[in-house]
């Protein structure tokens, strides 16, 4: 049996940097059941030679650890393509924009506003590492989204606009939401404008190379501390510290950092048993449901009509699009997203038909055009085992109050790190880093004399 | 590596169940994590001999299968004892009454009988195999139970008593169930009246001795083809058959059927994964929260007071009871559940302190003499590793309509049985029995030549 200080469960992003934080003064291992680092960042090559991530790509403003991150190894950053119009698909018709509210009849117009400035206003409120704290928590956690939307926007376009948006932000639908979750996870990462937002936003920036290449450097830095293919079936543990079986053999250390989702963690068959309220919690920590398509062309096209390549609405699946061609590169690439309810309808059909859907979105936006890429990939993360949905973990109504203070707690000598635990940047790799600094520094503390 | 024809995955009353079907014809192996059969039926000896259910206990009209089984094994049944007048604890008073509804003033009655009412209409034109099929659907499954009572109950006493109404059903709160769910449910169950009622309804008939000892009778049925102690694992499949891996050993067999609640499966590794579709569902249906609480006295004191033991409502946590004294013995027993919210803060709690709570909950309706119990017994079903959750599992806001079509599909050759895939008694020992049914039935039809 393999020893060491301090176990780190899951070579995602949390995983890997709270090892880069402890490996200075301990002996760390990473066990990673993939054959591959990164988690929820993954590459993948087109024909041609460019890449594109298929997981989680951007970085923006307040993201510091993120950033800091990106230049501690030796990465460069740069701006997403946001020159242009913008388009607005509503009632079959097409609208240009700028900014980040599209272009509607006045009335809907205000009537957004109002939605937002509503959400904005009780977001701002809350402690997001309490968010049970705030005297109406117990209030706005036993509603979903949906009914505040309900309740607070009048026209049936404004609440759709405000609900592609809460698609886009959680890959999920706004009755699935606790309303408490959601105003939690806008404080977490700002405001919902900036998660919304491109420039000045959370979509702001890219990474030279692909985000499943720096995942790679950060494993790289590791020296040989990753062990791959090692998924971690059960886990032993006392005062004394913590065993664990994969089927790479037997690990064991003083401490542990449980850097997975709650469904992954979930996997792990825990001795002694899970306190009742973890197991309670993360068994209502479902991830969003989404597929990340991306067809490339021979060049932007869209930028020859004066168009930025983000769209918003239309017939779907896709309701969501950027351009996500490559600095430096001649092809371009389309970015869309298949969202919630949508994403759960087409995560099972043939992926000749998702792919022929996916054009016809892009077609219905950006004209005949896109019907025609030179390559094509999409990502359904609901189907990855090691994963099991993206962007991240939410909460329905009623768990953040009953259920969410355990959320970081230890279990024993298990520190709990993965963006799910993150108080900033909470389902992006900025939380991943926050927690990751959390739970090092928990690690630090048990193991200092 | 043992073969047989039929594996079973859990010896709780699905699984016995369908063994017990199949075994006429097959060779059945029943596979069961614990060291005893039964699942969510569990016995508990009091220091005097009397036994009492810990687990599920009842059986009422309608629950055909189920009789029929108690009558199959040579059980018999007795009423819940229910003479007497029942209590409403409702703003610091006691009102004595009879039947189901509580005493309440006249507009509170009126009120509550409209949310009953309307419950029932719509629960009443569903289709119990196929609730995602109503016209409505989509609308009653993105509200929850809680937006519905908003919406329609105009008292907030109304609306207490249908919370408890549901708590009591369900271990959950109104806010976390989907109201499509909420209705398939007691539409499934024949009636929400009939969910709640004792004469006439779900809570009864007992069994003399107990149904931890009925479970033991039917895996006496059986032979030796029970293996205990035997969690799986993991579980490979192909056209060809199943094969699982438990500490004790691996098995493989033709077909297998799947006979445990979504969260104890998603606790299997399968090889290939799990449908994307599957893999969502399960995560989505947590189990409701529970914590069944008796206490033994000398004599069922509250009697001499004419009164039943049925209480309603009080400061909590219990509050729903009943008068669970065993036919034919002479020490009393009070029966209090801990429901929803009140469950997951009591699960964590000391369990002196969870007793004490529990019998100042039964003294604030049945007086003093409540306080002094001979024995006292409680159990947590969050905090048990192979349950984690009573009575059964539920949907949140948006399940059914999305993913619940695969709710009965088996795996390959992996056939799923349990509760939680009945069409008639959800939730029940009675659905167990029918999904069991099912389940052997498409067994029988697959290795039919």
């Amino acid at each position: 049996m393999a020893h060491s200080d301090v176990l780190v469960i899951g070579a995602g992003f949390s995983g890997l940097q709270a090892a880069r934080l402890l490996s200075d003064t301990f002996d760390v291992r990473v066990l990673e059941a993939r054959e591959r680092p990164g988690g929820r960042a993954l590459a993948h090559a087109f024909a041609n030679g460019d890449t594109v991530d298929l997981g989680g790509q951007w970085v923006g403003p307040g993201q510091d650890r993120f950033y800091a991150l990106i230049e501690a190894v030796g990465a460069r950053t740069y701006p997403l393509w946001s020159e242009g119009d913008h388009l607005v698909a509503l009632d079959g018709r097409l609208r240009r924009y700028r900014g980040t509210i599209p272009s509607l009849p006045i009335h809907v117009l205000l009537d957004l506003n109002r939605l937002l400035g509503r959400f904005e206003a009780m977001a701002k409120q809350l402690d997001p590492a309490r968010p049970w704290a705030h005297p109406k928590a117990e209030d706005w956690d036993r509603q979903t989204v949906g009914e505040f939307m309900a309740r607070t926007g009048l026209t049936a376009r404004a609440r759709e606009m405000f609900a592609i948006a809460i698609g886009a932000v959680f890959c999920a639908e706004p009755h699935e939401l606790s309303l408490l979750h959601a105003l939690f996870y806008a404080r977490a990462g700002r405001s919902l404008d900036a998660l919304i937002s491109v420039e000045g936003g959370a979509q702001q920036d890219r990474v030279h190379g692909d985000m499943g290449g720096l995942a790679r450097l950060m494993a790289d830095s590791l020296g040989g501390a990753v062990t791959y293919e090692a998924p971690v079936q059960a886990l032993r543990w006392s005062d004394a510290g913590v065993t664990v079986e994969t089927p790479a053999g037997e690990f064991s250390a003083r401490r542990a950092i449980l850097a997975l989702p709650p469904n992954q963690a979930l996997g792990i068959r825990f001795d002694p048993p899970l306190p009742a309220a973890r197991d309670a919690l993360w068994r209502r920590m479902p991830a969003g449901a989404c597929i990340k398509c991306v067809a490339q062309y021979e060049r932007p096209f869209w930028r020859e009509a004066g168009l930025s390549g983000q769209s918003v609405g239309g017939p779907g699946p896709v309701r969501v699009t950027f351009d996500n061609t490559e600095a430096g590169r001649e092809a371009g690439q389309l970015l869309g997203f298949i969202e919630g309810d949508e994403a759960r309808i087409w995560s099972g059909r043939d992926p000749a038909e998702r792919r022929a859907a996916v054009l016809e979105s892009f077609a219905a936006v950006f004209g005949d055009a896109a019907r025609h890429p030179a390559d094509y990939a999409d990502q359904d993360w609901m189907a990855e085992p090691y994963t099991r949905g993206c962007y991240a973990a939410f909460m329905g109504p009623g768990v953040w109050t009953t259920l969410g203070r355990a959320l970081r707690d230890p279990i024993g000598p298990v520190h709990v790190a993965g963006t799910e635990t993150a108080r900033e940047g909470y389902g992006y790799f900025e939380g991943a880093l926050e927690a990751a600094q959390r739970a090092a520094d928990e690690v630090r503390a048990a193991l200092s004399p």
